[in-house]
């Protein structure tokens, strides 16, 4: 156990450094990065189409979507007009996450000098995903209302780590024995000043409030 | 890249041979072992609380639940009277998944001379725990309908190595744009003679179908 602790600091040590020559990368694009994590089916895809719709083309945005098979995800994204890039990581051993290496060479593919706004959707996962950063701006963590209000609690590294919460596919409260406050106070408990916001793409609510923090992030960043 | 794949490799091995020394151990105490994983939230223990109420006293059950962080499971599980033995990976540096070892150890703690059916309740994690023999003699995957379609083409290893699968939380379909049939359909793409149930602790439908199944697995494999 101790050598296979050691193996995944050596891991991490490496995948900080490639980050670090990332944020340089991006920096020198000048543009906002935005790291989106969860659990599988948390609904990460339907809300960035929404999200997309209402801020294209006002913002330049490219997504870079991570999953170990399928480019389901990208299919869906490109509908919406954005530029993508697609990582499987199936080729190199089915990784459960997005290091800063892969980030960079999709980003270099992507060409990342004109954009404003890269958006990485990353692989489902609410365990391994916090662990590697990737240079980014800012990380959110979207958590689906059917995945129960102690997630943050049993999961506490993501949302230690994350920028910004999303409590996501809250139209379909009335139908779940989900305490909606519960889970937010649990989000408070890992990270006191986390801000949330409670959002669906299907019944719209709250997205405003989202892509308004989103829009403005981009803003102070690029000062565009 | 290929750095990081060659120590996969050697931590999978290592796995592989305590997961061997299990499977004798096991053999030993002439008990059925089974492994349940999925992603977080999809209703693993829920579903397991229903599974203890019907199963026990008749079959002797003990649980290995593994978290993170909390002892949550282990304290809902344990109401229906079940003995558990909690595993905290965040010692382990937060450990996405539970090796072999760490179910040797446990399974000791726990006693597994007296019980007919161990169950593993794995990390809520759709990729990482497949990767991981236990020296299990099945391998059950929970799929919740929230949680999307394709996810059998998007997490393919899981439901490769699966005994069975379960389609959880089949009370919410009415409320949700989830086509069951294609996501039952996509389970047999990744492999086609996989048995799936369709399941709900909520509504109880498709508890039977399972139960019976693990009950009847637990009779061939002890003779009892």
């Amino acid at each position: 156990m101790h050598m296979e602790i050691d193996i995944q600091k050596n891991v991490l040590a490496a995948n900080e450094a490639d980050a670090a020559k990332n944020r340089v990368y991006f920096k020198s694009c000048n543009l906002f990065v935005l790291n989106m994590m969860s659990s599988p089916g948390s609904g990460k895809t339907t809300l960035l189409c929404e999200t997309l719709a209402q801020l294209m083309p006002e913002i330049r945005i490219g997504v870079i979507v991570g999953d170990i098979c399928t480019d389901n995800d990208a299919n869906r994204l490109e509908a919406t007009g954005v530029k993508t890039v697609q990582i499987n990581t199936d080729q190199f051993g089915g990784d459960c996450h997005l290091d800063a290496h892969l980030i960079r060479h999709a980003a270099e593919e992507l060409g990342c000098e004109d954009l404003d706004l890269l958006i990485v959707e990353n692989i489902g996962n609410l365990v391994c995903p916090a662990e590697f950063d990737i240079g980014e701006d800012a990380k959110a963590v979207l958590l689906s209302v059917t995945e129960g209000e102690d997630k943050p609690l049993k999961y506490p590294l993501m949302f230690q780590v994350a920028t910004i919460a999303l409590l996501n596919k809250v139209d379909l409260l009335p139908y779940l024995d989900f305490d909606a406050d519960l889970a937010v106070e649990n989000m408070k408990k890992v990270q006191p000043a986390l801000p949330v916001f409670k959002t669906s793409a299907k019944s719209k609510e709250g997205l405003d409030a989202w892509i308004d923090w989103l829009r403005q992030q981009v803003m102070i960043k690029t000062g565009r």
